[in-house]
């Protein structure tokens, strides 16, 4: 089962997937933790390129094209081999992030994305976590962390709040998707990923 | 106009591109020397991961990817400008190099780098100068360069004769191609080139 994480920026999904591993891992279940841009050392080299400096250091377009390079190698080197081996693939962002973060904020690029989707990668997560929060409260928790990765934090809050529609609309009768208001705290937010998805595991590991 | 410059690697590419270059400069023409992989800031980013490290670093996918994204920047803040500006743009190397180097040496992924091209790209050179000759020479001259930029030499030299059948392949038929005998000395060759540009930008220039 191969399950990602997405959200705007500081909307908890690092927290929540690291919470649903050790949970999963705490009841006998195969688990491979990993995130995006990178999951594999190649992935992990392309993601200081995208993550890292001026805002306007790439275009939309050619954003697109390394985080696809990025995916494909990950999914080459990690995803693929884990999901082989049959264990259970936690995925911190996937392909979504870059419909939303490539696809929607700077022009209309989802068809662009969508094909190229199609062409170089073609899987799509069992099932979706979609962390929806105001943007003004996930942006001010991202702030906190000091990190040098924040070339999209530094688009703006007018950003976010495109950002946080984009994945609702991808949400929208999808039925991969599962919404989780991640506004609540911590504990109740990991209750409820847990008892989700501890009945897809069931119903996949039923006859 | 746009020139590009293909080829096998040692093939004497580099070389002539300079010395088309210095030629059309001493006649008064504005020149933007360029090459790919990189040509941009950021693209020379791009052109570090893809050109060091072991043969198997990346898949032919996951490069058809990374030079297309280096292509994209490359195209955006160096190619396109000066285009616009009315110089002409020489370029050691374009896209017909992912066709040959992606597209046909690790399986067939012609139609994949064809339908990137298309969506991402679009632009063509104007006149492709193909710089054929017997891999052993070129392979030859390329290790004696002592550089840590040898991933696709690395491959050996059946991979390179299969890079020769393609090149010449694609230029078979496409009139944007002139194949150029790179055998022989550097002089030679380079008159050949000069004279082959100086009747291009004459046609173009004419009413």
């Amino acid at each position: 089962m191969f399950i990602s994480l997405e959200g705007i920026d500081g909307s908890g999904k690092s927290t929540q997937a690291r919470l649903l591993a050790e949970d999963l891992r705490a009841r006998g279940v195969g688990v491979v933790l990993t995130r995006e841009p990178g999951g594999s050392p190649g992935a992990e080299e392309i993601r200081a390129l995208v993550l890292e400096g001026d805002p306007d250091r790439w275009s939309a377009e050619t954003e697109i094209l390394l985080f696809t390079a990025a995916r494909r190698d990950h999914l080459e080197k990690t995803i693929r081999p884990a999901l082989a081996a049959g264990k259970v693939v936690i995925c911190d962002r996937f392909a979504d992030s870059t419909r939303v973060f490539q696809g929607v904020t700077r022009g209309d690029l989802r068809d662009k994305v969508n094909r190229l989707h199609a062409e170089m990668i073609g899987i799509e997560p069992d099932l979706t976590l979609l962390f929806d929060m105001d943007p003004a409260i996930g942006l001010a928790r991202a702030k906190g962390r000091q990190t040098a990765e924040e070339r999209f934090e530094d688009f703006g809050a007018g950003f976010q709040e495109k950002c946080r529609a984009a994945f609702l609309d991808l949400a929208r009768g999808n039925a991969r998707f599962a919404v989780i208001d991640a506004g609540r705290d911590v504990a109740t937010v990991a209750r409820e990923v847990a008892a989700l998805v501890h009945a897809r595991l069931s119903a996949a590991a039923a006859p």
